[in-house]
């Protein structure tokens, strides 16, 4: 463990986010310049398992900051979830005496790491790279600020119009358990309404806001869906209201869209900064850790550590803020 | 009717579009320097038969060329198709000394606006706003670019993600009866599929194209569909190519988001090109006419001579795309 | 002093920054639901000596939190640097009944809220706001995030017709005395060289990497520079790197576009923050303080100890990242 | 003449120009479709005459539709301006048995491609690839639209503060001798004076509208200057204009910014329809010609023709503009 690594693997897995790129670079010119290999496995523990690799160096990751997605690709990858699957990975691993293995991804690719670290005898590193922001041992996830853009210009377009029209608009955002992105983009946006899996709502509490809100003149209400706050989302939130208030209610299902784009800038830096600790962490024998940002530092949190940290909404926050939202 | 008007109307009607305000702009501007009063209706035949107006000079036209609705407001009036409603939006105008009245809407504005024509003796200019670009008499309405541009985005990034994963994306734009913005955006988005109502598909061939795509390699396959195209749209065409093919597919509802925003160059040149003609054809006499955009000029249309200018879809030409697209 | 306040009021001061109005919209709102009156100051402490105000309530707030700029209005104030001048405006406040100022703007501003504070015997809170990113007493300024992202997108743009040509380009961003901009644009950018007020370099030293790089084959280099870097800022530098390497250098000028454009969610999310938190400080009776936000949570500074808080650039972090603009 | 081409080469030549990918990528799918073999040369005229050159198939245009610049490199070149580089260029083309040469590019590529009709017997074909939209022979140019919203971005983001604040603001934008760019920008976004070489003007009697403005009551006064409009550009219209108004004025100067960028959907739409009409034009024997959109339809415009096309400012359309602009 004390031998420095030579060579560094490093793969992208799960939902592709903005700014793994940034990530991939720093990593790659960290490593470089310190005179380790680094390898690639494309589509992630597909690649890895499959042994699909390609040689990484600071000029293959020049001019790839700025673009969406990952260069390595990235797949969710059933076999990885088998012992066997697992036991194929170490194999191509030790045939390509790779010391260490940096893992970018969301939750269940960290997961992934985590049951890894128990049948491979080399280093393993997580970098969390998820849009949905909802994991433990860091502030922020890469690719989180993108997708909150993303929604957030969607939101503008939509009260520029609003303004002028007389509906309900819903906005579905992504967010199965963690309703982060729809809690950033309804602040940012001024949403009328944000309805998160952490804050169950009724829908025909719901509705009498809007019906009041109507009454007291509002000419827009807009209202933030995160997908998991109920089963069949935006489109089933716009029908029920719709029965209830008799108006008419139109929804924008933003889908995949939050996943791509060029990234912006908190993601890059972050990325960026990720990217250099983790090699460095590497140097210096860890294993077994995500490397996070907490109060603007990095730091290393053991996998056992991750689980469970879910972040909770704070109730007097929540209430602040709605404050400012239905006004 | 050769006398100059002293007092022009102006409201937006209908689905807003980006640029309107640019239009509005322009009409003012140019109607204060020849020596007119303005008066805005708000929001469309609504306000119009409810007299519901505000005074329109050059500084109330300042500061608004970039935001996206209209400051007058807009709305769809069922009271307008009738006859009653229309006498009485034709008291106000008189009532208002209001002689010549500009109308900025689509389809279903100008027709109205072309029955309003029989019973009001002031002058009517149509003007097309509309993100369709569905209509006769123009090559471009206002809206239409920033619409394309809007969905386009989508779609870039839509394919970041899409190349690093493995499913189909449907993206389903604006359009019912016209497919310009489907076509558009797939041609620039370079999507695989357009799928618009000028141009029926069978659901089994573009299974049989796709799962073809697969074989050859494709990393990703994008369709754009017109809302139009089939009953249920994107969201239908998913399920049945899902059904058929196996292969999870991904929709992306773009909505009412197509309407807003900040307008883009082109619908504002547009919008502001179209608002000057519009006023100097009035203090020309003009009526009963639309001002459009063809091949670069201005031009007048009569309201009777846009009905069925719907274009048409060359079949050589959507040959000649299908083959960039599919390649 | 103990005494909750009734009236509050709020200006913005100096260099407007994106969020401005997201910080007045939770302002007003938290100030009207918690039975506070709230009058804005137009054109910062020029309106506030001349009593140019204006009542604000939830609704007009409403719609505004997507727009740049500050719908108050903003300026520097000469005369409220004398006594004679901090005498009227607390007169205008005594007049009023105005219990506690809020004053949103960067160094200058809250400097002049110290100096206001002796004079005048209500409550003075401070908030953040300016792209500089230069504050003590908080992470984040309001507007920092923003600019970064305008620069960021003219970087952008500059890379892909600089992969396309052979020559240098500089791009000049904002940082008179602070690089912040500058070193966030420059890591998310992938930048070639950073050049700021705090890591002062040599010019000969600059001009021996660009050719260094150019023999290595790099396709392109791209400079930022802080306008306070050097006298003359990209201008300057540009002309002396043109003397030393013969190759051609183009310049990029970015100025005001830096403090304009719709806020990004975390300029408009931290607005938002501090807004519902200074109001709350003011009912809780803080004065002589400034809200800012530290390691995510809000947090309260004196005046007094904001004074010389200047974050320093740490040597070792800008050596990493030296090895990553480089490689 | 008569037999059809069995191999096409294409370059892109010098300032390069969002779009070209589009049309590369058509070109390339279009021609492979017609079983015609594609050639693309690197870094234009240079690398035709050193034969630096790529095979293009379907799959290597994937992807690229996107992204700004061009995937081929651009140049200027020297050497292309003699007779023995052309010879060179005209051997690398005999020895690769390239039929056909498409040459996307301004003013001064497409010059250099006249004269390399006199020495090579091969069919020249040239596409407008040019921000400037300066060319005879079309009404549009691929990249002009994108630049135009790149500079129009920057005026709305300096129209935020400058609501705010109070000052001159000048915007430079390219243009040596044609004032497309700014006079699209200036009427798009709304700016108080346009600054062309077409329309020369005085700078005391624009010093003379400011104070005018100024007096009016105006809050902001934004200045469209085409590079081109006086030696210096827009730093020198601005320190003039200070002197005479003792006003305090303010510069951005978008620079190579305009250049690059994803491309906007009219000039990817623009690209791929000329770059189709490109190879079919080549398969149909035609040479020595430009292939341009004009009032919307394709057509072919020989090279001898396109000299001193450049358009002219129509004096009555200018003086209607001034009018909204300035009110």
């Amino acid at each position: 463990m004390s031998t420095q690594p030579k060579t560094i693997g490093v793969l992208t897995s799960g939902g592709d986010s903005p700014g793994m790129n940034a990530c991939i670079r720093a990593i790659t010119r960290t490593a470089v310049f310190r005179d380790l290999c680094v390898v690639g496995y494309r589509f992630g523990y597909v690649g890895l398992i499959a042994g699909d690799s390609v040689a990484l160096n600071a000029r293959s990751v020049s001019n790839i900051i700025q673009r969406g997605g990952t260069i390595l690709g990235s797949s969710r990858c059933k076999e990885f979830e088998t012992v066997e699957g697992r036991e194929k990975a170490a194999d191509v691993l030790r045939r390509s005496k790779v010391d260490a293995l940096l893992v970018i991804g969301g939750e269940g690719s960290l997961n992934g790491a985590r049951e890894f670290a128990v049948q491979w005898d080399g280093q393993i590193i997580g970098i969390p790279g998820t849009i949905d922001n909802n994991l433990g041992g860091t502030d922020w996830t890469i690719g989180f600020f993108t997708a909150l853009e993303t929604a957030l210009d969607s939101i503008d377009k939509i009260r520029d119009t609003a303004e002028a029209f007389d509906r309900i608009f819903l906005v579905e955002v992504m967010g199965r358990l963690a309703g982060d992105i729809a809690l950033g983009v309804g602040i940012a946006g001024g949403a009328e309404e944000i309805l998160i899996p952490e804050a169950p709502d009724d829908i025909e509490t719901v509705a009498r806001r809007v019906l009041e809100a109507k009454r007291r003149g509002k000419l827009s209400y807009i209202i933030v869906v995160a997908e998991g706050f109920c089963k069949g989302g935006a489109m089933e939130v716009a029908r029920r209201l719709s029965e209830i208030t008799s108006l008419s209610c139109t929804s924008c299902v933003l889908g995949h869209t939050q996943r791509g784009g060029s990234p912006v800038a908190p993601d890059r830096i972050l990325g960026t900064h990720l990217g250099i600790h983790a090699v460095e962490a590497a140097i210096d024998g860890a294993t077994g850790v995500m490397v996070g940002e907490v109060n603007g530092a990095v730091t290393l949190t053991r996998f056992e550590d991750l689980a469970g940290r879910r972040r909770v909404l704070d109730p007097a926050y929540w209430q602040k803020l709605n404050v400012i939202l239905r006004s």
